[in-house]
């Protein structure tokens, strides 16, 4: 397979491209896609353009030739092919990778400003996300800046001075009059400008129209209808979050080391509650309340504890089946040794969020619950052990969870995991673990989720074994494409009870796996018992974290 | 949990809608979402709108208050309760679950023609797609009618006269102007009525123009920049796909059969194939060419042959990296002893479509390579033996093909699999395994999809191991929630090479899987080869699925 020549028909698409007779005034850059005006999947050899300007045959690729550059972009079943059919003229832009631009991206890279980009409608998919419509509809004209320039600028306005709409009462408290600078400002063009809440609606109309259609806001699509619509449509920047969200979510070595003591603290505390729990409940004295009130009392005993990360799900038997259940006098059971109690709790530490879920059972669990629970387990371990390569989305790990359930005919009815902040929400977007695919960002080494499948029977129980975890990179045998590969970190260590378990359902590499879990609990949350002196949760730790064989 | 007493408070709620104090003509529905102005997560007691008006005070929801009804939609955390929290007044929509109608599709069932929705601005999100937003904006109103009475239309205007835009001067084929009823149509109401190719614009243009704004045209999202914009916005109903394709999407008892059929000649064909290769290729003589060519003969001996389904890629040794590769002279191979033959072909006969592809080394593989190989077959598997609810998208399975590969830092850069029609495109959509998520129709039983993972080595080879499968009924253990359960049953039934696998590495499940495929191939095949005494394909055939141990 020789390439296909293409320096002399280049030379005649860009001296076309600055003709008079075919264009009004000169294009910067044309755009040459695979199909017909049909979307034929087949096309004619009268419709094979892209092939003809470029040499590679494939079914799917768009090239874009600019007075400088020529591109063509195409998707890993045509590495190969296009490398071995285009000459030296093209650049191969391999999509799916991390390093390759969209096509936007790269048009706005190497284009001056104004710059025209030329494309046959009849030939472009109105749905194309590829380009902006609105860049390529009559050959408008596209805001084009270098990359470097448009992150200097975000810098700039995120930095200069912002609009802060508020009830002005509220500003009366001193420590939050000097955070915000309001009265004396060291750099006054630096410092926050109040207006009354009711204002935004005025404020952001005339702003919009003091600035050009160049200008854009920034608007998320979860805004509501009224704020949206005040924004001309020319204004809007609809995104599902800002880079202020995705810098959030990627935690430096800081917040990593401080999720892990805050977890570590969050064991000893949730060590010290099973062990009294154990205690008591023969007594007929806890209930879901009670039990609650005193996971509360023993993290509030550790160091830098601020408070609950969210009200505690402290729920027995059939209230387990509710899965966002919260304990009320008029629905309050008492733990007993005859049902299985699911607790879903966590903190604020000044050092870290956490979130665990763990169900047990103080005395015998039925065939059924266990077989059950240790689907659930299944599901959780085929997560926290899953080798994924970079980039990938969480929403592609979500069905790992469910599959030992769907062999089974079960399943659950909420997603598998979400961003958790440090010190922050203990939901944070945009990462997460859903079958729904919401705009979750690529996982990446630093990112923090949950990892918590669940099976509810309605009237009978719940089950839910949620981890917080890490992405960390993994180092499999191979090393596709260099592409890098990622896996995940249990933050949170506190023991599975292996009591639930059905372990003969349970793969070799499944046993392994708690075994090698319920080791690390031992060791980082033994010795942080010890240090505290906390006999009874240690004795409890030990007890639960014995190997199964 | 006692629910709240609503009847009050709805009873107040509709005279207020009713009220020309609050709105300039009554509204007939009025909806009340989960948040706040701010998309709080938590929100303050005053923004319980939602709660305030049912009694449901979990995170997520929303309630819609007509004259006559109040319905509440929520999530699978929920149901529960939900159904607790509320009163006989409420209906309780359990959102994700197949039979419960969209916001949309509720009003559209419910409400009277030109009725009026209400919502309020600032609470309801821009970006919701639960209601058409036109529907809410400024109250304006709702085009609405029966969901028989739409069926109904559809039924008419697919039936009614068609336009055709077409080459004039094709249409001289007596046959061809027989099938359209051009000369003497039987209902001329009925006919077609041709137009030329070029007037597609205008007779568009002046369709709309001739039409109230309330009627739609039903344009794809892969339609032409071009052919969308004659369409005024607002006549304009963009659709990924017609119920045309969904209904091919689902095969009938006849198309199933049909397809039966002819995956058992294909087999045939092919077994014959690998039998010839194995006698040819010792003598040099047989090349990628030849190969594609004998595979073409084989197949066109089969009953009710019509042609190749797509250009058979079959590939030596490094071409097999080409995951599109086609053979040409200039990069032509001869099968060898020494490197691995990737063949992916498929046929139409008149009773079906089939698609293939087969991995296979007629000398001793290497390690590595068998590595490879048994990792994708491990994925092939995975998804062909899964188990799945109803109405799961394609793209949840994708990950299970992905993840031995993953495990190892593997991965191939292509989606696991593609509809299939029946004597029809061997690409077709709506439904697909990826992880691209686009818009995949559901599985359901009854729909076709190639299963076909595979690893591409540059410069070395390709492997890819790919069976046409058929969505069936499962019947697992459990049935939650009575949605039932989906698996795949192969159409396809060419042996896999048994030489190619290191069987080490595949667990008892997988070998099972293998041996039971096998031993289908073995008897269907077998009896057809026999039936068309072909002794060469049988003898490879009984060879070759010898159970492994």
């Amino acid at each position: 397979m020789s390439p296909k020549i293409t320096g002399e028909l280049l030379r005649q698409l860009r001296q076309a491209m600055r003709n008079s007779k075919y264009f009004s005034e000169p294009i910067q850059a044309y755009i040459v896609p695979s199909g017909d005006a049909h979307q034929s999947e087949y096309i004619a050899p009268s419709d094979c353009r892209r092939e003809f300007i470029c040499g590679f045959n494939g079914s799917a690729g768009t090239a874009i030739v600019t007075e400088q550059h020529a591109a063509m972009w195409t998707d890993g079943r045509y590495f190969l092919q296009a490398s071995q059919q285009m000459d030296n003229n093209w650049s191969l832009m391999k999509m799916g990778l991390k390093e390759t631009p969209s096509q936007e991206d790269w048009l706005i890279s190497i284009l001056p400003e104004n710059s025209k980009v030329g494309v046959d409608p009849w030939i472009i998919a109105a749905g194309t996300s590829h380009v902006p419509l609105s860049a390529l509809d009559q050959l408008k004209s596209l805001v084009s800046r270098s990359l470097k320039s448009m992150v200097m600028e975000i810098q700039y306005w995120l930095r200069r001075a912002s609009l802060l709409f508020v009830d002005l009462k509220r500003l009366s408290v001193p420590a939050l009059r000097d955070h915000l600078q309001l009265d004396s400002p060291c750099k006054p063009e630096m410092s926050v400008h109040t207006y009354p809440y009711e204002s935004v609606y005025s404020e952001l109309q005339a702003i919009c129209a003091a600035h050009s259609p160049k200008d854009k806001v920034w608007i998320s699509d979860k805004a509501s209808c009224a704020l949206t619509q005040v924004i001309p449509k020319i204004h809007r920047t609809p995104i599902p979050y800002t880079p202020l969200c995705l810098a959030k979510a990627v935690k430096n070595a800081t917040e990593i080391q401080g999720m892990k003591m805050a977890h570590i603290k969050d064991a000893a505390a949730l060590c010290e509650l099973f062990a009294w729990l154990e205690k008591e409940i023969p007594k007929a004295t806890v209930t879901e309340i009670s039990a609650a009130d005193k996971a509360e009392e023993l993290r509030s005993q550790q160091k830098d504890f601020v408070g609950l990360s969210f009200p505690t799900i402290s729920s027995v038997g059939p209230n387990g089946a509710i899965i966002h259940y919260r304990p009320l006098p008029e629905t309050n059971r008492t733990l007993s040794l005859n049902e299985v109690y699911l607790i879903d709790s966590g903190a604020q530490y000044v050092d870290g969020t956490t979130d665990v879920t763990r169900t047990v059972h103080f005395g015998t669990p039925s065939a059924y619950e266990k077989e059950c629970f240790t689907y659930v387990l299944k599901g959780h371990i085929a997560v926290s052990a899953a080798v994924f390569p970079n980039g990938t989305k969480g929403h592609l790990l979500d069905s790992f969870a469910r599959a030992a359930l769907w062999e089974s005919g079960l399943d659950y009815l909420h997603g598998t995991g979400h961003g958790v902040g440090c010190f922050l929400n203990v939901h944070e977007g945009p990462c997460g673990i859903s079958y729904k695919t919401f705009a979750d960002e690529p996982l990446q080494a630093g990112m923090i989720v949950s990892d918590e499948p669940g099976y509810y029977e309605d009237g009978a129980f719940g089950i839910r074994i949620e981890n917080v975890v890490l992405v960390v990179p993994a180092k499999p045998k191979y090393n596709y494409r260099n592409r890098g590969s990622l896996t995940f970190e249990p933050l949170t260590l506190v023991p599975i009870q292996v009591k639930m378990m059905n372990t003969e359902l349970l793969t070799q590499k499944e046993r392994d796996w708690v075994n090698e879990y319920h080791r690390i609990c031992r060791e980082v949350i033994g010795a942080e018992l010890e240090r505290q002196d906390r006999k009874g949760g240690l004795e409890w730790l030990i007890r639960e974290t014995q190997p199964i064989a």
